[in-house]
């Protein structure tokens, strides 16, 4: 057990972009917050999202799988699996690069990671999550007769999966070695590939797990002592983009709950990210949520800006 | 550091199979295999080949992009490392059951494997690896308007990439710290992500890394005792498939580079294993590799029963 600061890092979009040229500019943005949180001594695990790279690997293997029978169609949680080689492979380069820049050579290494989720979860009775591309009518029904949802949207119609809460990780030990031995590890990307535990398999589920959701199971069982949830955001806000909108510096984990009670918070972007704040927080004293900006971790580390919560 | 056998497995098509439904069956026999060297009390890292999935992954992401200009093409590493992560999540999961069903709950997991190679290797000027589907002349003209090599096949034209030599592994103390920990672990997939070093940068190669070579430098840089090559034959043989074939129980390192020197071993399948067994084993006394059939790991484990090649 190493004494040092144990921080979770959670990348969103910004650190990431949509297409795999724009992944490549990110992810150098993203290497620098990480970097700084290396330098000053921490212990990193991070952790992102993938919903455009998804979305994209999801389609194009199964469109593709339609037109080439012989060709194999790749379900929601192969293609979350994917997406952490598409995503890490930038990632896990450009925060090396950056240390090397600094002098640092540090390991860093992506471990594939999957999610246990509850088949008993609300969310599969309620899919949330838009994924893939625009639909006719017909593909449409031809969606739901596999038993998958579809949602009406502009222009047509696109798949919805469901998005339930993480419940454990499966391989949290070896992102624990890992992390142990001073080595920043990349983990639960996307949210971790979700699966059912029927016995002792593992099946995958048709799903998506809110990556600030995962995270936080993340920073709870590696008992970290700060969740950093970095966005393009500086802080977060009450009556957001209202005349009357007001920063918020630092909460508590009852007013974060009181707020969110209010409906404070937008539900697809920034809900999570403050409903992970608080089931972080809230398990033991002294654990802090940081809710910031990608370019101002190092400020965040030292709870200088961005929103803190804490218990 | 543990006194535990340590062995490198390496995984062929035998242990994949080509699409989906065959991968997740064929990953259960590759999981017994991998059952009994632990329970034998081994320290098991595991690599595996990816030929018919990189190669699907690849077309369906590059066919897909072409008709929808606003999704990306995905180079052949990044394809690579996609299929890290589309075989490591079926094959942890079937291995990770087996142990589970038979009392042994040990961590498996997989790390998102780099494998360095040097732009000056002679392949880059001579291609050989065939991937991807068929093409038309105009497609095959339009692979080499954008420097890609192709090559004649029957109906048309297919794309070839160069096997360059695997230099190093990037990820090889993650690899090994887990593995120190007893943890079962998956790298170097397909093969590797090949990359070029270029100062601190790493830049990926438009290249396919034999998985038996790559095999061989993880065994090398882990240090272990044993190389075990797992395919669908009981051994090597002398004038395979010809009236006077004879197998090959051991051999020495200097018959194995005779036996290669007169063209004994076919160039696309088992000429790889037999350098990489060569080359892992005449490094340091004591090393072997066995070539055998994926259902006799247990016997070849013993060197009871495959091709034992030592130096």
């Amino acid at each position: 057990m190493s004494n040092k600061k144990k921080v979770v890092v959670a990348l969103g979009h910004k650190a990431l972009g949509t297409t795999l040229p724009e992944q490549k500019i990110a992810t150098k943005t993203a290497a620098k917050a990480i970097a700084d949180l290396v330098e000053a001594g921490c212990q990193v695990v991070i952790s992102h999202s993938n919903a455009p790279q998804v979305g994209m690997i999801h389609t194009a293997m199964n469109e593709f799988g339609k037109q080439h029978p012989d060709y194999t169609f790749a379900p929601m949680s192969v293609c979350s699996a994917m997406s952490q080689g598409y995503i890490g492979y930038d990632l896990q380069n450009a925060i090396r690069e950056e240390l090397l820049n600094r002098g640092i050579g540090r390991p860093v290494s992506t471990i594939l990671t999957q999610v246990v989720v509850n088949p008993y979860d609300d969310s599969f009775y309620k899919p949330v999550k838009v994924v893939g591309r625009v639909m006719t009518r017909e593909e449409a029904d031809a969606e739901e007769e596999k038993g998958n949802y579809v949602t009406k949207v502009d222009g047509g119609y696109r798949r919805i999966v469901s998005a339930p809460k993480p419940e454990d990780i499966v391989e949290i030990e070896s992102i624990r070695v890992l992390s142990d031995a001073g080595h920043v590890v990349i983990a639960c990307g996307g949210g971790g590939i979700p699966v059912l535990r029927q016995s002792h398999h593992l099946k995958g589920a048709s799903a998506v797990i809110e990556k600030d959701l995962a995270s936080a199971k993340l920073a709870e069982l590696l008992d970290a002592d700060m969740l950093m949830i970095l966005t393009s955001e500086k802080k977060l806000y009450l009556n957001y983009g209202k005349e009357n909108a007001e920063p918020l510096d630092e909460i508590s984990v009852e007013k974060a709950r009181a707020y969110i009670a209010e409906g404070q918070f937008d539900e697809t972007s920034v809900l999570p990210k403050v409903v992970a704040a608080v089931s972080f927080v809230s398990l033991k004293p002294g654990r802090v949520t940081v809710i910031a900006d990608l370019d101002d971790a190092k400020e965040a580390l030292e709870e200088r800006t961005g929103t803190i919560i804490r218990s």
